[in-house]
């Protein structure tokens, strides 16, 4: 046998089972997602390197984009994210988009980090954001419909939690332990590492970056505080808001989470796993002004991404992923010989008239051998024309779960089906 | 204002409204595919360059494809089509899928070309193929699902036509020509070309080749020979089961459709737009062996790929696109007063339960400006709550498209919207 070329490293293939996996998920987003009144849009997969310069910074673009020139020679890179891209596409339309827009998207992005459980180099990545408010409603509104997400997923509150904090409240506290404004942005990178490094790491960065060892004390003290959030306008309301959303035992009060993004400028949120490997499944946060790279009137907002491989991970230890998820056939019709094929096709088509989805086995062979076909497939109702039923007008249905089969009318086939056919999907 | 960073020649931006059109157009694909028992798969957007090497030749390669050195330094390409993907997934499982397997996969792919109408360098296209048999029962319900897409997104017969012809047949009518048989694949390209050129163009084709005068002749009376296929016992079969599935009128013969790839073996078709620009919409065929390159056991099977940007430029101009796609918000609920925001939350959470895609203001705001807003989202019903209303439990609703508002209790809320909605989406 020749070699199979194989796959490229971080990149995953979606056999039919798996890819049911991710359209069931993706389904979940889209619904929750536009019963919240947001529209879905989407990018070029390709995009100039120079979109990506000016927000994110080096370290993203140098060593996790896939960069590339043209056959055309221009710089080209793989979309590492979709803020940039979503920035680009309201600039141009800046006066025509009603404002506050409500957009989601979900598509495939790449970064060439070294690939691990929980990540990929090639990834699927929900965006949604809500531009041009700065209300803490919508602060309000876009954790909530990341809470309705898990919650919808079948996820429990006490397998997963949003932790919500404030950007504004966190350079307050700095300056009550006086520490300086310049140092701040270093600071929320710190804070950002607390769980990241232990103790005693975290502490050496602390006082490299320049921080005393009383101001390392005071900010331990500040990021223990789960009261804290009583001192910020805007994290009262929001914790007020948010009980209307039917999902506030997903979502509580973190002061150590930061967001390493310079980016975000209010709320600030990410939500984990809680025990098992605690691992990350999304953030997000408000931010000051979505186009200031390119001008234009001042656009503030609000929200998150979250990553397809991190989320699979969780709600498969977690136990929730459905057995049936709707992708495969739910009924084979058989075919008992070579005569019989176009009666066979015709109560195919017939079946899937009804919506069921219906497969035809292509060919006569051993009816053994068909309903062998359909176990593997995991298909509940096989459908058999014999020549006897034929002539009196009569079919065969079996229930192949339970082994069932039963002769009636042509007239009461789709009546049969749906009693063989397990609730759906 | 400072420059924003253009788009990439060849990419597409997809606002919601582009973007509602392209999920509409997918969820017709995903209905269609699934309905006739095939179950979705998708393979990576990077691949190793050598995977297309094989089958589809150094044009496909080194013309059109995105190719470039990864940051570890090996070879890759951004997809320019799926079948090669295909190929090494199945090889990966040979002996473990159930066949024959139907599957079906939609997503980006890329190709260096020059973008003009109808052709872009990032694109979408919809695979789908029946592997392991050799039944024209499966070629029959091939072009089944090829027809039944193009007529349920309200296409007619008199606007789109899939072409048929078989190689086999073709390939036994040149050698009554006596055409030799190491010259017929060349001849099939002449075939290919026959549309493509002016006569006199192809005339000069087919002579350079290596054809006569007296061949060239031949093969024109066998191109439009339309009774040709009665000498096909396989279209002869294909015609007589392709009545079943209730879309004849969208099939016809053709003996000019020939597909230009060698991988093609017995049928083959593609489907036009009549009239118009006479654009090729999507086409395929039966095929040997899937595994060819890689080994294993043989696998014949039949299949087509169709892009996105031919067919919605057909769709477009044939208008049968829908108005309404269900991509907007139905409803907005406005914020009368500060105070009166969370009970607005509440509502729009009641109706978002019940179903509804429901929008909220985000802030207060004249009740004139939230209504504009709507307007420009195209919103049907308006929800406005005032400090009367909360008192006696009601609550006002606006059809924004009459004007008409009701003011009723708040229990009732959920049945006048349903008044107001137009049908669905």
């Amino acid at each position: 046998m020749a070699d199979i070329v194989r796959s490229v490293k971080g990149t995953r293939d979606f056999y039919p089972d798996e890819m049911a996996v991710r359209r069931w998920m993706f389904d979940i987003i889209r619904d929750v997602s536009t019963r919240f009144g947001y529209q879905e849009y989407d990018g070029p997969c390709l995009e100039f390197i120079d979109l990506y310069a000016a927000k994110s910074g080096e370290e993203l673009v140098k060593e996790q984009a896939f960069v590339f020139s043209s056959p055309g020679d221009d710089m080209l890179t793989l979309r590492p994210e979709l803020t940039p891209t979503l920035a680009r596409m309201v600039a141009q339309r800046q006066y025509e988009i009603p404002l506050p827009l409500r957009w989601w998207s979900i598509g495939p992005f790449w970064r060439y980090e070294n690939p691990q459980r929980g990540r990929t180099r090639e990834f699927f990545q929900w965006n949604i954001d809500l531009v041009g408010t700065e209300a803490v409603a919508a602060d309000a509104e876009i954790v909530a419909v990341a809470a309705s997400f898990l919650k919808e997923t079948g996820l429990s509150s006490e397998q997963v939690q949003i932790f919500v904090n404030n950007r504004r409240l966190m350079d307050d506290a700095l300056s009550t332990i006086d520490i300086a404004k310049e140092l701040r942005p270093d600071v929320f990178k710190v804070v950002d590492k607390l769980d990241k490094l232990s103790e005693k790491e975290w502490r050496a960065y602390a006082l490299e970056i320049g921080l005393t060892e009383g101001q390392v004390d005071g900010l331990l003290n500040l990021v223990n505080d789960q009261d804290l959030w009583m001192k910020s306008d805007e994290l009262v309301e929001f914790f007020k808001l948010i009980k209307i959303f039917g999902v506030e035992d997903y979502i509580s009060y973190n002061p150590k989470v930061i967001r390493g993004l310079d980016y975000y400028t209010g709320t600030v949120f990410e939500a984990f796993e809680l025990g098992g490997a605690s691992r990350a499944i999304l953030g997000g946060g408000r931010y000051d002004n979505l186009v200031s790279d390119v001008g234009g009137n001042r656009l503030p907002g609000v929200g998150f991404a979250m990553g397809d491989v991190v989320i699979e991970l969780v709600l498969r230890d977690a136990g929730v992923i459905p057995e049936k998820l709707g992708h495969k056939p739910q009924i084979l019709v058989t075919v008992f010989d070579e005569t019989l094929l176009s009666e066979s096709l015709k109560i195919a088509e017939e079946i899937r008239l009804a919506g069921y989805r219906a497969a035809v086995y292509p060919e006569a062979d051993k009816l053994g051998k068909q309903f062998k076909y359909a176990d593997k497939l995991d298909i509940s109702v096989a459908v058999i024309l014999g020549p006897d039923e034929l002539k009196e007008n009569l079919v065969a249905v079996k229930n192949l779960k339970t082994r069932d089969q039963v002769t009636i009318g042509r007239g009461e086939l789709l009546s049969q089906i749906e009693k063989f056919l397990p609730s759906l999907p």
